[in-house]
């Protein structure tokens, strides 16, 4: 996907690791989340060593390719330029942005991750293309979160022009809680790689998110 | 450093990491070893976060670039790109050569390691600018590596151009047994990173090996 405009639709953000439905299963769950309707696809092996994870990116960016959606690689700016992925999400332990922006280029996207008003002002001005606010929720995937309020969420989409996409314990139960915020996306791991029916959960995601 | 012949003196190659040491004294334990001699530096830190090992990387090449010594980065590509390193040593663990190679270009180092002369010609073929072939002995900082004996080595050296660095286990005492390998370098950890004296020990390790 050659994504010049950067016009990405965040509103349905898989973030996938194969830690919770298992290796075998990965691309079958990444498959079968896109035809229920994820717009976006971030890939992170927080596990993997670098053979390994550039191995699974050339897969998933074949399947991502497949269906024309973006693929984001977390963490690891060499990787994306490896397997020719639409850009990278960089937490605070990862390249500064305007470091891998230099690395990467302005067609790339870069996404940061903010859980308060300051930080997701840092962010925008540091070049960002989008920015992941949260925990939204309590969480199994990340135990040391803290939960941002919808009321935060509200004020940073105020403060900031980028696109914001929630994350962090989202899931078909909660969703309808981030009614109103404004926010442009929603980031989910467990509700859809924990999922039994990944397509069927995805597809209800979409719904319930599109109707925010 | 600007490399452009990629005319490298492989003579005295350090792989630094603060394990040893300690990551107080990182940065003198290098400096020091420059002074002694060192002729390449390799920062391996294998425990690092992307963010940890940016801010070192930062840090020791400002280091190596006073002194005009090449600095290779362990691993990870986008940090080699981040802070202007001279290249990358690859393991097998890592991005494979040829992809690294369209990442960095031609004017940058690869290293590969070996340990057979079958994987010696493979990594000559891939592209790469150098090999590390080891371990020549039994080393404490990489306790599941399998000895290679001289013998090996110059067959690899008979059977390939680029220059060979032995590494493993390699110091003061046993440095002799490399006479008549025909080794471009020996790479040292322990020798010089858990020296007492690692300028002192730096002077002593090139000195034997310009006698070899």
């Amino acid at each position: 996907m050659n994504i010049k405009t950067k016009d990405i639709d965040y509103s349905l953000y898989l973030v996938a690791g194969s830690d919770i439905c298992g290796y075998d299963k990965f691309l079958d769950y990444i498959e079968q989340a896109i035809l229920g309707g994820v717009t976006v696809v971030q890939l992170r092996e927080k596990q993997a060593n670098g053979r390994e994870l550039y191995e699974t990116a050339v897969k998933v960016r074949e399947l991502t390719e497949r269906y024309n959606i973006p693929l984001i690689i977390n963490d690891r700016v060499d990787i994306a330029l490896a397997v020719g992925a639409d850009g990278v999400h960089l937490g605070q332990s990862d390249l500064p942005c305007h470091i891998a922006r230099k690395i990467l280029g302005n067609d790339k996207i870069i996404g940061l991750s903010a859980r308060n008003i300051e930080r997701a002002i840092e962010a925008d001005r540091s070049g960002a293309d989008y920015l992941g606010v949260g925990a939204m929720f309590p969480t199994s995937t990340k135990t040391d979160a803290k939960v941002v309020t919808p009321s935060v969420i509200k004020e940073i989409k105020n403060k900031i022009k980028i696109p914001v996409v929630a994350i962090g314990g989202i899931n078909l139960d909660n969703i309808d809680k981030l009614n109103g915020c404004g926010i442009d996306g929603a980031a989910v791991v467990s509700a859809i790689m924990g999922s039994e029916f990944p397509r069927k959960s995805a597809k209800e995601l979409i719904e319930k998110f599109r109707m925010l």
